[in-house]
Protein backbone atom coordinates (compact mmCIF):
# COMPACT_ATOMS: atom_id res chain seq x y z
CA UNK A 1 0.00 0.00 0.00
CA UNK A 2 1.49 3.37 -1.04
CA UNK A 3 2.39 5.34 2.23
CA UNK A 4 1.12 9.07 1.92
CA UNK A 5 3.31 12.01 1.86
CA UNK A 6 5.08 14.42 4.55
CA UNK A 7 6.50 17.54 4.01
CA UNK A 8 8.18 19.64 6.32
CA UNK A 9 7.57 23.46 5.51
CA UNK A 10 9.78 25.72 7.39
CA UNK A 11 8.48 29.08 7.54
CA UNK A 12 5.00 30.50 6.48
CA UNK A 13 6.24 32.32 3.76
CA UNK A 14 6.83 28.63 2.39
CA UNK A 15 3.57 27.02 3.02
CA UNK A 16 2.44 28.16 -0.67
CA UNK A 17 5.21 25.32 -1.85
CA UNK A 18 3.09 22.37 -0.64
CA UNK A 19 -0.38 20.84 -1.22
CA UNK A 20 -2.05 22.64 1.74
CA UNK A 21 -5.75 21.48 0.28
CA UNK A 22 -4.80 17.50 0.35
CA UNK A 23 -3.06 17.48 4.02
CA UNK A 24 -3.27 17.69 7.59
CA UNK A 25 -1.16 20.52 8.61
CA UNK A 26 0.12 20.66 12.50
CA UNK A 27 0.96 23.91 12.91
CA UNK A 28 4.01 24.27 15.31
CA UNK A 29 5.10 27.41 17.64
CA UNK A 30 6.80 25.07 20.21
CA UNK A 31 7.78 28.83 22.05
CA UNK A 32 5.05 28.93 22.84
CA UNK A 33 1.74 29.08 21.03
CA UNK A 34 0.81 25.76 20.25
CA UNK A 35 2.84 24.37 23.87
CA UNK A 36 0.26 26.86 25.44
CA UNK A 37 -2.89 25.49 23.63
CA UNK A 38 -2.04 22.27 24.81
CA UNK A 39 -1.54 23.17 28.45
CA UNK A 40 -4.72 25.01 28.07
CA UNK A 41 -6.95 22.40 26.88
CA UNK A 42 -5.06 19.53 28.33
CA UNK A 43 -5.91 21.80 31.74
CA UNK A 44 -9.44 21.56 30.97
CA UNK A 45 -10.31 25.02 28.86
CA UNK A 46 -13.78 24.60 26.99
CA UNK A 47 -12.43 25.76 23.89
CA UNK A 48 -9.36 27.78 22.25
CA UNK A 49 -10.66 30.52 19.19
CA UNK A 50 -7.20 31.59 17.99
CA UNK A 51 -7.89 35.26 16.19
CA UNK A 52 -4.79 36.97 13.91
CA UNK A 53 -5.41 40.53 15.85
CA UNK A 54 -4.94 42.02 19.12
CA UNK A 55 -7.93 44.11 18.19
CA UNK A 56 -10.50 41.21 17.37
CA UNK A 57 -8.82 39.26 19.90
CA UNK A 58 -10.26 41.89 22.50
CA UNK A 59 -13.63 42.42 20.82
CA UNK A 60 -14.28 38.80 20.91
CA UNK A 61 -13.40 38.27 24.30
CA UNK A 62 -16.23 40.93 24.95
CA UNK A 63 -18.76 39.38 22.86
CA UNK A 64 -18.46 35.80 24.30
CA UNK A 65 -17.24 36.19 27.78
CA UNK A 66 -13.99 34.43 27.14
CA UNK A 67 -10.49 35.32 28.63
CA UNK A 68 -8.16 37.47 26.01
CA UNK A 69 -4.87 36.38 25.76
CA UNK A 70 -1.55 36.42 23.54
CA UNK A 71 1.81 38.49 23.00
CA UNK A 72 3.34 40.19 20.42
CA UNK A 73 7.26 40.21 20.08
CA UNK A 74 7.50 38.06 23.15
CA UNK A 75 5.52 39.75 25.31
CA UNK A 76 1.48 40.25 26.65
CA UNK A 77 0.02 42.02 23.69
CA UNK A 78 -1.24 45.53 25.11
CA UNK A 79 -5.08 45.50 25.86
CA UNK A 80 -5.02 41.92 26.65
CA UNK A 81 -5.54 39.83 29.95
CA UNK A 82 -3.11 36.76 29.90
CA UNK A 83 -0.08 36.44 27.99
CA UNK A 84 1.78 33.40 26.09
CA UNK A 85 2.75 31.56 28.79
CA UNK A 86 1.65 27.73 29.97
CA UNK A 87 1.92 28.56 33.45
CA UNK A 88 -0.76 30.96 33.19
CA UNK A 89 -3.15 28.34 32.35
CA UNK A 90 -3.55 25.88 35.40
CA UNK A 91 -6.86 23.84 35.65
CA UNK A 92 -7.79 25.80 39.25
CA UNK A 93 -7.62 28.83 36.50
CA UNK A 94 -8.87 27.73 32.98
CA UNK A 95 -11.41 25.13 33.51
CA UNK A 96 -14.51 25.20 31.26
CA UNK A 97 -13.42 28.46 30.29
CA UNK A 98 -12.77 30.02 27.02
CA UNK A 99 -9.42 31.40 26.00
CA UNK A 100 -9.13 33.82 23.01
CA UNK A 101 -5.81 34.01 21.41
CA UNK A 102 -3.70 35.63 19.13
CA UNK A 103 0.33 35.48 18.65
CA UNK A 104 3.11 36.55 16.09
CA UNK A 105 3.56 33.77 14.37
CA UNK A 106 1.30 30.27 15.43
CA UNK A 107 -2.09 31.89 14.81
CA UNK A 108 -1.12 33.69 11.46
CA UNK A 109 -0.13 30.12 10.40
CA UNK A 110 -3.06 28.36 11.32
CA UNK A 111 -5.25 31.22 9.61
CA UNK A 112 -3.36 30.68 6.13
CA UNK A 113 -3.68 27.19 6.38
CA UNK A 114 -7.48 27.49 7.03
CA UNK A 115 -7.57 30.15 3.85
CA UNK A 116 -5.42 27.46 1.49
CA UNK A 117 -8.48 24.86 2.70
CA UNK A 118 -6.18 22.13 4.75
CA UNK A 119 -7.80 18.89 4.84
CA UNK A 120 -7.60 18.95 8.79
CA UNK A 121 -5.69 21.16 11.06
CA UNK A 122 -4.09 20.04 14.93
CA UNK A 123 -1.49 22.22 16.63
CA UNK A 124 1.76 20.44 17.62
CA UNK A 125 4.19 20.79 20.35
CA UNK A 126 6.66 18.94 22.51
CA UNK A 127 3.80 18.91 25.59
CA UNK A 128 1.76 17.03 22.76
CA UNK A 129 3.80 15.78 21.21
CA UNK A 130 2.78 11.58 21.11
CA UNK A 131 -1.39 12.73 20.69
CA UNK A 132 0.27 14.35 17.56
CA UNK A 133 2.55 11.18 16.27
CA UNK A 134 -0.85 9.04 16.91
CA UNK A 135 -3.34 11.00 14.96
CA UNK A 136 -0.75 11.42 11.84
CA UNK A 137 -0.21 7.91 11.78
CA UNK A 138 -4.00 6.58 12.48
CA UNK A 139 -5.11 9.27 9.89
CA UNK A 140 -2.64 7.65 7.26
CA UNK A 141 -3.35 11.21 5.32
CA UNK A 142 -0.65 13.66 3.73
CA UNK A 143 0.96 15.84 6.47
CA UNK A 144 2.29 18.99 5.94
CA UNK A 145 4.33 20.05 9.32
CA UNK A 146 3.92 23.54 9.40
CA UNK A 147 6.69 25.64 11.21
CA UNK A 148 5.49 28.81 12.87
CA UNK A 149 9.00 30.25 12.48
CA UNK A 150 9.42 34.42 13.57
CA UNK A 151 7.92 36.51 11.07
CA UNK A 152 9.12 34.18 8.71
CA UNK A 153 12.61 33.56 9.40
CA UNK A 154 13.04 30.32 10.14
CA UNK A 155 13.93 29.12 13.48
CA UNK A 156 15.30 26.11 15.87
CA UNK A 157 12.81 25.48 17.96
CA UNK A 158 9.91 24.73 15.39
CA UNK A 159 12.49 23.05 13.06
CA UNK A 160 13.33 20.40 16.32
CA UNK A 161 9.91 19.56 16.59
CA UNK A 162 9.37 19.14 12.98
CA UNK A 163 12.72 16.85 13.22
CA UNK A 164 11.39 15.12 16.68
CA UNK A 165 7.87 13.89 14.72
CA UNK A 166 9.46 12.60 11.55
CA UNK A 167 11.87 10.63 13.26
CA UNK A 168 8.99 9.09 15.12
CA UNK A 169 6.51 8.33 12.22
CA UNK A 170 8.95 8.84 9.57
CA UNK A 171 8.19 4.85 8.62
CA UNK A 172 4.30 5.70 8.00
CA UNK A 173 5.30 7.86 5.65
CA UNK A 174 6.84 8.72 2.23
CA UNK A 175 9.46 11.63 2.96
CA UNK A 176 11.23 13.06 -0.39
CA UNK A 177 11.95 16.56 1.88
CA UNK A 178 14.81 17.84 2.10
CA UNK A 179 13.77 19.67 5.00
CA UNK A 180 12.61 16.79 6.72
CA UNK A 181 15.98 15.20 6.37
CA UNK A 182 17.76 18.67 7.47
CA UNK A 183 14.82 18.92 10.69
CA UNK A 184 15.38 15.14 11.75
CA UNK A 185 19.26 15.38 11.74
CA UNK A 186 19.23 18.96 13.63
CA UNK A 187 16.45 16.66 16.09
CA UNK A 188 19.22 13.68 16.85
CA UNK A 189 21.56 16.09 17.74
CA UNK A 190 19.33 17.94 19.80
CA UNK A 191 17.77 15.31 21.63
CA UNK A 192 19.72 14.81 24.31
CA UNK A 193 19.20 17.81 25.95
CA UNK A 194 17.34 20.34 23.71
CA UNK A 195 17.71 23.44 26.28
CA UNK A 196 21.49 23.10 25.58
CA UNK A 197 20.67 22.95 22.39
CA UNK A 198 18.81 25.75 21.99
CA UNK A 199 21.73 28.09 24.31
CA UNK A 200 24.42 26.23 22.58
CA UNK A 201 23.35 27.33 19.10
CA UNK A 202 22.24 30.70 20.69
CA UNK A 203 18.57 30.45 19.56
CA UNK A 204 16.93 33.91 18.20
CA UNK A 205 14.00 32.95 20.49
CA UNK A 206 15.78 31.37 23.22
CA UNK A 207 17.81 34.72 23.62
CA UNK A 208 14.80 36.74 23.79
CA UNK A 209 12.83 34.95 26.16
CA UNK A 210 15.53 34.25 28.73
CA UNK A 211 15.88 38.10 28.24
CA UNK A 212 12.31 38.35 30.14
CA UNK A 213 13.39 35.34 32.60
CA UNK A 214 11.08 33.36 30.75
CA UNK A 215 13.98 29.89 31.13
CA UNK A 216 11.58 28.17 32.98
CA UNK A 217 8.93 28.50 29.93
CA UNK A 218 11.45 26.82 27.59
CA UNK A 219 12.49 24.26 29.30
CA UNK A 220 8.79 23.33 29.97
CA UNK A 221 7.89 24.12 26.47
CA UNK A 222 10.97 21.56 25.19
CA UNK A 223 9.93 18.81 27.31
CA UNK A 224 7.62 15.80 25.82
CA UNK A 225 4.29 14.95 26.93
CA UNK A 226 3.50 17.33 29.66
CA UNK A 227 0.53 17.99 28.25
CA UNK A 228 -1.31 14.91 26.68
CA UNK A 229 -3.97 16.08 24.55
CA UNK A 230 -4.49 16.25 20.75
CA UNK A 231 -5.68 19.78 19.94
CA UNK A 232 -7.88 19.46 16.73
CA UNK A 233 -9.06 22.58 14.65
CA UNK A 234 -13.08 22.65 14.14
CA UNK A 235 -15.66 24.95 13.63
CA UNK A 236 -13.25 27.71 14.36
CA UNK A 237 -11.93 26.67 17.49
CA UNK A 238 -9.28 24.40 18.76
CA UNK A 239 -11.06 21.83 20.86
CA UNK A 240 -9.39 18.81 22.87
CA UNK A 241 -10.28 15.43 21.17
CA UNK A 242 -11.95 12.64 22.76
CA UNK A 243 -9.98 9.94 23.58
CA UNK B 1 34.99 46.83 16.79
CA UNK B 2 31.66 45.80 15.94
CA UNK B 3 31.51 42.88 13.60
CA UNK B 4 29.28 42.76 10.70
CA UNK B 5 26.39 40.46 10.58
CA UNK B 6 25.89 37.14 8.62
CA UNK B 7 22.41 35.68 7.88
CA UNK B 8 22.14 32.42 5.75
CA UNK B 9 19.00 32.83 3.33
CA UNK B 10 17.84 29.09 2.91
CA UNK B 11 15.26 30.39 -0.05
CA UNK B 12 14.92 32.75 -2.65
CA UNK B 13 11.16 32.94 -1.25
CA UNK B 14 13.05 34.76 1.91
CA UNK B 15 15.29 36.94 0.77
CA UNK B 16 12.70 39.74 1.36
CA UNK B 17 13.25 39.37 4.88
CA UNK B 18 16.60 40.37 4.54
CA UNK B 19 18.63 43.49 4.34
CA UNK B 20 19.84 42.38 0.92
CA UNK B 21 20.86 46.20 -0.13
CA UNK B 22 23.43 46.43 2.64
CA UNK B 23 25.15 43.41 2.15
CA UNK B 24 27.20 41.00 0.16
CA UNK B 25 25.37 38.49 -1.19
CA UNK B 26 26.54 34.69 -1.94
CA UNK B 27 24.86 32.96 -4.35
CA UNK B 28 24.73 29.25 -3.40
CA UNK B 29 23.75 26.48 -6.04
CA UNK B 30 25.94 23.93 -5.40
CA UNK B 31 24.10 20.95 -7.46
CA UNK B 32 25.48 22.07 -10.42
CA UNK B 33 25.29 26.25 -11.41
CA UNK B 34 27.88 27.76 -9.18
CA UNK B 35 30.18 24.81 -9.23
CA UNK B 36 30.05 25.22 -13.04
CA UNK B 37 30.76 28.90 -12.81
CA UNK B 38 33.70 28.66 -10.89
CA UNK B 39 34.96 25.92 -12.53
CA UNK B 40 34.53 27.28 -16.24
CA UNK B 41 36.23 30.73 -14.79
CA UNK B 42 39.12 28.55 -12.93
CA UNK B 43 39.92 27.14 -16.34
CA UNK B 44 40.10 30.32 -18.50
CA UNK B 45 36.64 31.44 -19.72
CA UNK B 46 36.99 34.83 -20.09
CA UNK B 47 33.50 35.89 -18.80
CA UNK B 48 30.34 34.55 -17.93
CA UNK B 49 26.95 36.38 -18.45
CA UNK B 50 24.46 34.74 -16.47
CA UNK B 51 20.64 34.96 -17.62
CA UNK B 52 17.41 33.90 -16.45
CA UNK B 53 15.48 32.50 -19.65
CA UNK B 54 16.62 30.00 -22.38
CA UNK B 55 14.99 32.46 -24.93
CA UNK B 56 17.20 35.21 -23.84
CA UNK B 57 20.66 32.35 -23.64
CA UNK B 58 20.06 31.96 -26.99
CA UNK B 59 19.60 35.69 -28.08
CA UNK B 60 22.36 36.95 -26.64
CA UNK B 61 24.72 34.01 -27.87
CA UNK B 62 23.89 34.46 -30.84
CA UNK B 63 24.67 38.51 -30.43
CA UNK B 64 27.64 37.88 -28.77
CA UNK B 65 28.92 34.50 -29.91
CA UNK B 66 29.07 33.19 -26.82
CA UNK B 67 28.26 29.18 -25.87
CA UNK B 68 25.25 28.65 -24.74
CA UNK B 69 24.81 26.72 -21.91
CA UNK B 70 22.13 25.55 -18.81
CA UNK B 71 19.64 23.59 -17.67
CA UNK B 72 16.10 23.17 -16.66
CA UNK B 73 15.02 20.40 -14.27
CA UNK B 74 18.41 18.99 -14.14
CA UNK B 75 18.98 18.22 -18.12
CA UNK B 76 20.22 20.21 -20.86
CA UNK B 77 18.03 23.27 -22.06
CA UNK B 78 16.14 22.61 -25.14
CA UNK B 79 17.63 24.68 -27.91
CA UNK B 80 21.19 25.52 -25.71
CA UNK B 81 24.56 24.18 -27.10
CA UNK B 82 26.01 22.48 -23.31
CA UNK B 83 24.36 21.73 -20.18
CA UNK B 84 25.43 22.26 -16.44
CA UNK B 85 27.82 20.08 -15.66
CA UNK B 86 31.62 21.24 -14.61
CA UNK B 87 33.10 18.22 -16.94
CA UNK B 88 31.94 19.95 -19.71
CA UNK B 89 34.27 23.23 -19.40
CA UNK B 90 37.67 22.13 -19.44
CA UNK B 91 40.50 24.34 -20.06
CA UNK B 92 40.93 23.02 -23.81
CA UNK B 93 37.34 24.05 -24.11
CA UNK B 94 36.49 27.27 -22.44
CA UNK B 95 39.99 28.96 -22.05
CA UNK B 96 39.06 32.49 -23.47
CA UNK B 97 35.43 32.18 -24.63
CA UNK B 98 32.21 33.74 -23.16
CA UNK B 99 29.47 31.71 -21.77
CA UNK B 100 26.12 32.64 -21.29
CA UNK B 101 24.15 30.26 -18.72
CA UNK B 102 20.74 30.03 -17.50
CA UNK B 103 20.08 27.53 -14.83
CA UNK B 104 16.90 26.73 -12.72
CA UNK B 105 17.54 28.03 -9.50
CA UNK B 106 20.84 29.67 -9.22
CA UNK B 107 20.87 32.77 -11.92
CA UNK B 108 17.20 33.46 -11.09
CA UNK B 109 18.22 34.17 -7.38
CA UNK B 110 21.55 36.24 -8.76
CA UNK B 111 19.05 38.31 -10.95
CA UNK B 112 16.27 38.99 -7.28
CA UNK B 113 19.29 40.21 -5.54
CA UNK B 114 20.83 42.11 -8.17
CA UNK B 115 16.99 43.89 -8.83
CA UNK B 116 17.28 44.16 -4.58
CA UNK B 117 20.45 46.35 -5.53
CA UNK B 118 22.81 43.82 -3.56
CA UNK B 119 26.39 45.95 -2.13
CA UNK B 120 27.53 42.71 -4.10
CA UNK B 121 27.54 39.27 -5.67
CA UNK B 122 29.60 36.32 -5.71
CA UNK B 123 28.59 32.69 -6.11
CA UNK B 124 29.89 29.79 -4.05
CA UNK B 125 30.53 26.56 -4.48
CA UNK B 126 32.47 23.93 -2.37
CA UNK B 127 35.49 23.86 -5.87
CA UNK B 128 35.62 27.73 -4.48
CA UNK B 129 34.90 27.54 -0.97
CA UNK B 130 38.49 28.90 0.23
CA UNK B 131 38.34 31.71 -2.34
CA UNK B 132 34.76 32.60 -0.92
CA UNK B 133 35.72 32.92 2.53
CA UNK B 134 38.83 34.61 2.16
CA UNK B 135 36.87 37.26 0.21
CA UNK B 136 34.19 37.52 3.16
CA UNK B 137 36.95 38.15 5.69
CA UNK B 138 38.48 40.57 3.68
CA UNK B 139 35.60 42.92 3.03
CA UNK B 140 34.38 42.95 6.50
CA UNK B 141 30.60 43.77 5.32
CA UNK B 142 27.57 42.13 6.19
CA UNK B 143 27.15 39.10 4.35
CA UNK B 144 24.13 37.02 3.10
CA UNK B 145 24.49 33.43 2.38
CA UNK B 146 21.74 32.83 -0.40
CA UNK B 147 20.58 29.53 -1.24
CA UNK B 148 19.26 28.86 -4.64
CA UNK B 149 17.41 25.65 -3.34
CA UNK B 150 14.71 23.66 -5.80
CA UNK B 151 11.90 26.36 -6.99
CA UNK B 152 12.38 27.48 -3.49
CA UNK B 153 12.17 24.57 -1.45
CA UNK B 154 15.16 24.18 0.89
CA UNK B 155 17.75 21.94 -0.07
CA UNK B 156 20.24 19.77 1.72
CA UNK B 157 23.15 20.85 -0.03
CA UNK B 158 22.70 24.42 -0.55
CA UNK B 159 22.48 24.21 3.31
CA UNK B 160 25.57 22.26 3.75
CA UNK B 161 27.47 25.02 2.04
CA UNK B 162 25.95 27.60 3.75
CA UNK B 163 27.24 26.03 7.30
CA UNK B 164 30.57 25.06 5.92
CA UNK B 165 30.98 28.88 5.11
CA UNK B 166 29.75 29.49 8.89
CA UNK B 167 31.93 27.15 10.74
CA UNK B 168 34.67 28.86 8.78
CA UNK B 169 34.43 32.27 9.06
CA UNK B 170 31.98 32.73 12.00
CA UNK B 171 34.23 34.45 14.70
CA UNK B 172 34.87 37.13 12.22
CA UNK B 173 30.82 37.90 12.31
CA UNK B 174 28.82 38.83 14.53
CA UNK B 175 25.99 35.60 14.05
CA UNK B 176 22.10 35.81 15.51
CA UNK B 177 20.31 33.75 12.64
CA UNK B 178 18.94 30.71 13.45
CA UNK B 179 19.31 29.56 9.79
CA UNK B 180 22.88 29.67 9.75
CA UNK B 181 23.39 27.90 13.52
CA UNK B 182 20.89 25.11 11.75
CA UNK B 183 22.95 25.52 8.56
CA UNK B 184 25.88 24.44 10.43
CA UNK B 185 24.86 21.62 12.29
CA UNK B 186 24.14 20.01 9.60
CA UNK B 187 27.13 20.61 7.89
CA UNK B 188 29.02 19.20 10.95
CA UNK B 189 26.84 16.22 11.00
CA UNK B 190 28.06 15.56 7.17
CA UNK B 191 31.32 17.09 6.88
CA UNK B 192 33.06 13.74 6.89
CA UNK B 193 31.84 12.53 4.14
CA UNK B 194 29.42 14.72 2.11
CA UNK B 195 28.32 12.54 -0.79
CA UNK B 196 27.46 9.87 2.03
CA UNK B 197 25.45 12.55 3.60
CA UNK B 198 23.38 13.46 0.61
CA UNK B 199 23.18 9.66 -0.19
CA UNK B 200 21.50 8.62 3.39
CA UNK B 201 19.73 11.63 3.39
CA UNK B 202 17.77 10.67 0.34
CA UNK B 203 18.43 14.03 -0.72
CA UNK B 204 15.89 15.43 -3.27
CA UNK B 205 18.32 16.45 -5.73
CA UNK B 206 20.91 13.59 -5.41
CA UNK B 207 18.16 11.56 -6.32
CA UNK B 208 17.77 13.48 -9.40
CA UNK B 209 21.25 13.80 -10.51
CA UNK B 210 21.84 9.95 -9.97
CA UNK B 211 18.85 9.18 -12.55
CA UNK B 212 20.86 11.08 -14.88
CA UNK B 213 24.13 8.91 -14.19
CA UNK B 214 25.61 12.29 -12.79
CA UNK B 215 27.24 10.66 -9.52
CA UNK B 216 30.85 12.39 -10.61
CA UNK B 217 29.35 15.86 -11.04
CA UNK B 218 27.77 15.02 -7.08
CA UNK B 219 31.40 14.14 -6.42
CA UNK B 220 33.10 16.49 -7.63
CA UNK B 221 30.63 19.31 -6.51
CA UNK B 222 30.90 18.57 -3.13
CA UNK B 223 35.07 18.73 -3.43
CA UNK B 224 36.62 21.70 -1.60
CA UNK B 225 38.95 23.75 -3.79
CA UNK B 226 38.92 22.19 -7.10
CA UNK B 227 38.70 25.57 -8.57
CA UNK B 228 40.49 28.16 -6.65
CA UNK B 229 38.68 31.57 -8.08
CA UNK B 230 36.71 33.91 -6.61
CA UNK B 231 33.68 34.55 -8.80
CA UNK B 232 32.62 37.96 -8.92
CA UNK B 233 29.34 39.72 -10.57
CA UNK B 234 30.71 43.29 -12.28
CA UNK B 235 28.68 45.20 -14.52
CA UNK B 236 25.97 42.10 -15.62
CA UNK B 237 29.05 39.43 -15.76
CA UNK B 238 31.16 37.08 -13.60
CA UNK B 239 33.91 37.15 -13.53
CA UNK B 240 37.00 35.73 -11.67
CA UNK B 241 38.83 38.00 -9.68
CA UNK B 242 42.10 39.09 -9.91
CA UNK B 243 44.66 37.62 -6.88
Amino acid sequence: MKKPELFTCLSPALLHLYDVSSSIVVIIDVLRATSTIATALHNGAKHIIPVDSVTECIRLGKQIDGITAGERDGKVAEGLEHGNSPFEYPSSFIKNKVLVLTTTNGTKLLHMALDKCAKGIITGSFPNISAVCNYLIEQNQPVILGCAAWKDRVNIEDTLFAGAVVSRIKEHFSINCDSSAIAETLYNDAKNNLYEFMKTKNASHYLRLTNYGLEKDIRYCLTADGADVLCLFEDGKLIAAKK
